[in-house]
């Protein structure tokens, strides 16, 4: 059996050395407890599942995610995988029956589950917050992945109370999912989240709701913009109202600044509907944050946007063109990074956008041309 | 040579009959202007072009879409594909010149350039103002297809004035580029265009800019829905303000109520940060409301989102998986209506979405897994 552990700090001197996290617990089968259980199955860790609800637990067991849970059996690390409504309660349960060395979470918002940890007597010294920055739209264990975690954030969010054992207990149970481990404060985690997660979701969704009033020749004239930017609005309203409400305070201040942006837009408008011609100036200028703000957004794999180029090629809607396409790209041994299709509503020839980094463009061009295709320029 | 026109009315007793579309003089050889021609010249109609930027003319005519024009002809139908705000100018002089029978223009607003037609005097009868609905990030004749209008609306803004023959040269022009004819008021197209693309445009910039003034640590942690609601962000600034700008009225409402409701979901987030619970059930209500709006949303072809699947399929992250994968579809004559590559940073193992027909689903399940691949259940 492997262990994950993390290198011994060289500036400590050989004082502290860590330990092997050989044996971990999760509590609750759910997506991301399961997810984690197949993760960590991977590396030949040695997993137990508890849930209380037996159906969802037999079936993460089934799927592979680890084995049931024998009373009595100790662990190197538990894992509370339960709402964030539920952590510090399961913190205080688990950590009563004295099971393990060190406890975590994986709730999408710290500062709360903290709080009330802190409140109700969670020994804080053993406990270190944690939140994998990956998910899907779907749950439960059936949607479990092995590799959700490989490459994404997961924030550690320790306090001063928090032993050195505990952190480097999470840090290593992390890098064996094959994340990457990002310190921060509860509180910046929570502030963060609600720009780069909650707002997004609000701000989609009150854009898709100004359809449900529209007549539909209106909406008949949307084209792949509208789609794009309400996508996530699609989301399960009751649970996302939920995970938004955990965030409710970030996410005000988040939404209220967003709000006051929006509203300063539609004085400059009114002064340009008024006939007050400099103010585009300011309306360009409201545009070109924009255009700044996306420049600073990784892209896949959480490189910068520089260093890939997009090269976009005319496909005939007909089964098999694409996959010809790309067939062509793999013989030339062109790894192409990611594949959209321009689904503008009704047309028949389709707009393959292909990300590939900005070396390969030039390969990728002349394989294209070779094969008789057509760039879309 | 081909010519387009529409069906006589048969409620016309006869006494009406259509005049074949054969000659069309394209004033403006940019995207629009240079795609209408190389639509046109598929169905063999006669294009000539006129530019006051002769390098642009130069190109145009050498891609094909179209012929120098010759003073002195005379045409079916003239186009004005010039920017909205000097269509009224264009339309007065090119009518002086009396060189056809029925005028037409493709501004992206309708109003404000069809009162200074009015305004200035241009013949009305002659006139119907048309707006196709399609484009590109990309402009200029090097960025033109002919394909580019194919199934998607093209809306036509007749007024009490135009003549029959002119409303019906202007269909049989919007036929033969294979688009949809969509008859609406001037003022109601801006509207719908306010809602539908002018709106989702400025909601991604004001969202995107909230990443300006945001600390590394919180850009990193942003994942595909964060990129999604703001793709359309990183259009040209100044390209899109001055398109805005020519709509600020419409989009200064629309905005308007946007922001009304951004405000109102910012006391809903304060009450709930507050502790009043019960105010999730609003905040809930909002979610639905997007959730609502989304449904209505054509997909690809213009049909609504119901009748289509989307099935989520694992693929390895190495070149020619995907295309194994659309090959093994196409051999099963399976045609795939849109493909999307999740592509969440640092996650090396793709998950393909294959948007399918309902009835191919089982056919397209089936194929998968023969195959070897993995669905993302």
């Amino acid at each position: 059996m492997k262990a994950a552990s993390v290198e011994a700090d060289p500036q400590d001197g050989g004082l502290f050395e860590s330990l092997p996290v050989r044996k971990v617990l999760v509590v609750g089968a759910g997506l991301i407890g399961s997810s984690i259980g197949l993760a960590l199955r991977e590396v030949e860790i040695d997993i137990a599942l508890d849930d209380r609800a037996v159906g969802r637990l037999a079936l993460a067991v089934e799927l592979g995610a680890g084995r049931p849970v024998v009373p009595g059996e100790t662990f190197d690390v538990a894992i509370a995988a339960v709402p964030p409504a539920v952590v510090a309660s399961e913190l205080k349960r688990i950590q009563k029956l004295n099971l393990a060395r060190t406890y975590t979470d994986v709730a999408s918002v710290k500062a709360e589950p903290q709080a009330e940890a802190e409140a109700i007597g969670v020994d804080m010294t053993s406990y270190v917050g944690g939140h994998p920055v990956a998910g899907r739209e779907r749950s439960g264990p059936a949607a479990a992945h092995g590799d959700l975690f490989v490459g994404r954030p997961w924030v550690v969010t320790p306090t001063s109370a928090s032993s050195r054992v505990a952190i480097d207990d999470v840090r290593a149970l992390i890098a064996a999912c094959g994340a990457i481990a990002v310190e921060m404060d509860a509180d910046a985690h929570d502030a963060a989240l609600a720009v780069v997660s909650h707002l997004p979701h609000v701000v989609a969704s009150l854009l898709a709701a100004q359809l449900v009033g529209a007549d539909d020749a209106t909406v008949a004239l949307g084209g792949t913009g509208l789609h794009d930017t309400t996508r996530v609005a699609s989301g399960d309203a009751e649970l996302w109202s939920q995970i938004l409400a955990s965030n409710a305070s970030h996410l005000a201040a988040a939404l209220s600044r967003f709000a006051a942006d929006a509203s300063r837009t539609v004085e400059e408008l009114e002064r340009i509907a008024g006939g007050e011609l400099p103010a585009i100036a300011a309306l360009t200028e409201t545009l070109s944050a924009g255009v700044a703000g996306r420049a600073r957004m990784p892209l896949k794999r959480g490189v910068p946007a520089t260093g890939f180029a997009t090269v976009p090629v005319v496909v005939r809607d007909a089964p098999g063109e694409l996959a010809a396409l790309l067939r062509a790209l793999a013989d030339a041994k062109i790894n192409v990074e990611d594949v959209r299709v321009e689904h503008e509503p009704g047309r028949p020839v389709g707009v393959v956008e292909l990300d590939v980094r900005d070396e390969a463009v030039p390969a990728l061009v002349a394989c294209v041309r070779e094969a008789g295709w057509q760039l879309y320029t």
